[in-house]
C-alpha cells in the first residue's frame, strides 16, 4: 500500500550547507504553485505556521532504526522515530515556524529549518489550543540537543 | 514531480462514524508494521507525541480551494491551507497526542482525532521548546471552533 503525494511549493532560501547552521533566524520564502494561491486567503491572520515537508536530500528507504541523537555517542541509541532525524521510513519533515509576510502564493517565514530547493507537502494553521499540550514533558537528552550550537533547528538534518 | 509514502502503521480505535465525535477522550492504538518495532526505542520517554498520518477517506486531488470551517457560514471563506480541513492538496493529517503507554510496535494514545484503519505515516516525538511558539496569534474565528461540540479534533474530518 502507497500513496503519492505532490509538492504544492517549494522553499526557498541561502541555506545550501548540510550542517552547523543556526535555523532560528533563517528568512525562507515558501513558493507555492501560483493556482493556490487562494488557498492561503486567511493564513496571514496566524502568527504561525506549520510547514510539513519532503527531505528531498535523503533516499527513501534508507534510514537506520536506531542511532544517537546528532550522532552523539554520549547520547542514548535511540530508535530513529523517537528522533526528528531526516533519514526515516517516510522522510517527512515538520516544523512550526514564524509567518511574517504572506503575498499572493508566497509566504515569507523565519526559523524554517529546510534548505533552499526542500519541496513542501503542505501548510496548516498553527492554534495553540490544539497543538500545544499544557504539562508536556521530556526525556532529559532533548535538554541537551536543545543546547547544541544548531539546536533552533528542529529536524535532524544529515 | 510525485513522491511516494507507504504507511508505517494503522490507527485502531471504535471511531467510525466521520461527524459529531467528541475527540479528546478517544483512546487509539497505533499499530506499526512489526519490523519497526525498534525504531520506536525511546519514544515513551516522552509525554506527548506527533502523529501525521493519511486521511484515507478523502480523494486526493479533490479538495476545494477556499472553504467556510467546519461548514458555518457565519465564519469567513477561508482558503483550504487556512484551515486543517482534511480535503486539501495533499490529504495529510497531523495530530498532538498524549502518549499513554508503548509496548513493542504498540503506542497507545489519548485524543487522536483519527477514524479506525486511518493510514500513519510518521511518527515524531514533541518537544515543546521545539514546537511550542511563545506568543502565537490567532484570528478570532479559531475561538468560535474551539467552543465548538467536537472541538477537541484538530483536524477538521467530513
Amino acid at each position: 500500500l502507497k500513496f503519492e503525494v505532490e509538492p504544492i511549493g517549494v522553499v526557498r532560501n541561502e541555506v545550501i550547507e548540510p550542517r552547523g547552521q543556526e535555523w532560528g533566524q533563517v528568512i525562507s520564502e515558501i513558493e507555492l504553485k501560483e493556482e493556490l494561491a487562494p488557498a492561503l486567503d486567511g493564513l496571514e491572520e496566524f502568527s504561525h505556521i506549520i510547514v510539513i515537508f519532503w527531505f528531498h536530500r535523503v533516499a527513501p528507504g534508507e534510514f537506520p532504526l536506531k542511532l544517537h541523537p546528532r550522532g552523539r555517542q554520549d547520547l542514548p541509541l535511540l530508535g530513529v522515530l523517537a528522533t526528528r532525524h531526516s533519514r526515516r521510513p517516510n522522510p517527512i519533515g515538520l516544523s512550526i515556524v514564524r509567518l511574517l509576510e504572506r503575498r499572493g502564493n508566497r509566504l515569507r517565514v523565519r526559523g524554517l529549518d529546510a534548505f533552499d530547493g526542500t519541496p513542501v507537502l503542505d501548510i496548516k494553521p498553527y492554534s495553540p489550543s490544539f497543538d500545544a499540550p499544557r504539562e508536556a514533558t521530556v526525556p532529559w537528552w532533548t535538554e541537551i540537543i536543545s543546547r547544541l550550537p544548531y539546536k533552533a533547528g528542529r529536524n535532524e538534518h544529515r
